[in-house]
């Protein structure tokens, strides 16, 4: 059976982060069935983005305009600067709704397991935009893990220079979470920063 | 934010089968962080399957060749076809490697919920292939489930005016399985048709 469209596909498609052989074949066998509605319409819309999405070379975000569309913003607070790992988490903080200034995406962590040294990472040009002068204050919105931390350390040290200020995000007790399922870490810094109600 | 290029590619991944929301973000951005390597074979694979596979107008399998490569192979055996509800289950057998006759996709099972009847199945086509007098056994490798057995039933009561063979798929513990994990039926199926070794 020599079904190699399908099979080339297939493995394509098993490749993406969510997907294994057994849901690819799942999803090749869907697209089959809707080919107008859904199978068309998805090979434009990756063209589309194929085409049209690029790296912001300002903030490191993805987007089809180039500065992209938050740093062209001009409703954004340019005195703000929050510094993320990944695009990911910036999406993220923008589906929160709740910080309007500016971002800068790192492109990562330092990790010395995985060799990630302050050269991979975006720091140079996070330094150009301190000596401007028009970043007040630095949110570094990291992630919570080690490699996270050290990081943050880093940019602490370096930015120290700078008259700006630092702020992190705060740990506590996720909104909506059970306490029974939190770890150590997460209720010892919830206790600690515990405030009035 | 007007990310629209992006957002629609998500919202067009996250209908397939096994993404939800936040696994096609996932997905997106692992396509627009590997373009060339990814991305672009993607399309061009998928482009492929949409315009090359189409239904075979035999069994109902999808392929590139039409007929399709099972019903166009001279090796195939034409006095054995397998009923399968859908194509997945063709796709599993010919992975399982083990059958080397025809096969006739059903597309569905009968069922009363849904409100699929006979007139919804490939069920006169089959007679159709019975009537030329090829065929010698019907396997019928239909879902053990009420559905997947009630057509079973209703298959057997058309087939029986032909002298054709009907078999069915044996019941039976899963191999590499866990008798403790098994249900009921299983179990008493596997006992009942126990055999000597």
């Amino acid at each position: 059976m020599s079904k190699t469209d399908i099979d080339s596909l297939t493995e394509l498609l098993s490749k993406l982060p969510a997907l294994g052989p057994r849901s690819a074949r799942r999803a090749v066998l869907f697209l089959l069935k809707k080919k107008q509605t859904h199978m068309e319409p998805l090979i434009h819309a990756m063209t589309n983005v194929m085409n049209n999405v690029r790296s912001c070379p300002l903030c490191g975000n993805m987007d089809t305009t180039e500065p992209c569309s938050i740093c062209s913003d001009p409703k954004r607070d340019r005195s703000q600067l929050c510094v993320v790992a990944d695009i990911a988490d910036l999406w993220a903080l923008e589906r929160a709704n709740t910080f309007h200034g500016l971002y800068h995406v790192l492109g990562g962590v330092l990790s010395a397991l995985d060799g990630i040294g302050p050269e991979e990472l975006n720091i140079s040009s996070l330094i150009g935009k301190l000596q401007s002068g028009e970043v007040k204050e630095i949110v570094l919105a990291l992630p919570a893990t080690l490699d996270g931390q050290t990081t943050a350390h880093y940019l602490t040290d370096i930015v120290e220079k700078y008259p700006v200020e630092v702020t992190a995000l705060s740990h506590g007790v996720p909104v909506g979470g059970e306490l029974d399922y939190l770890d150590d870490g997460t209720l010892q810094a919830a206790f600690k920063t515990r405030r009035k109600i």
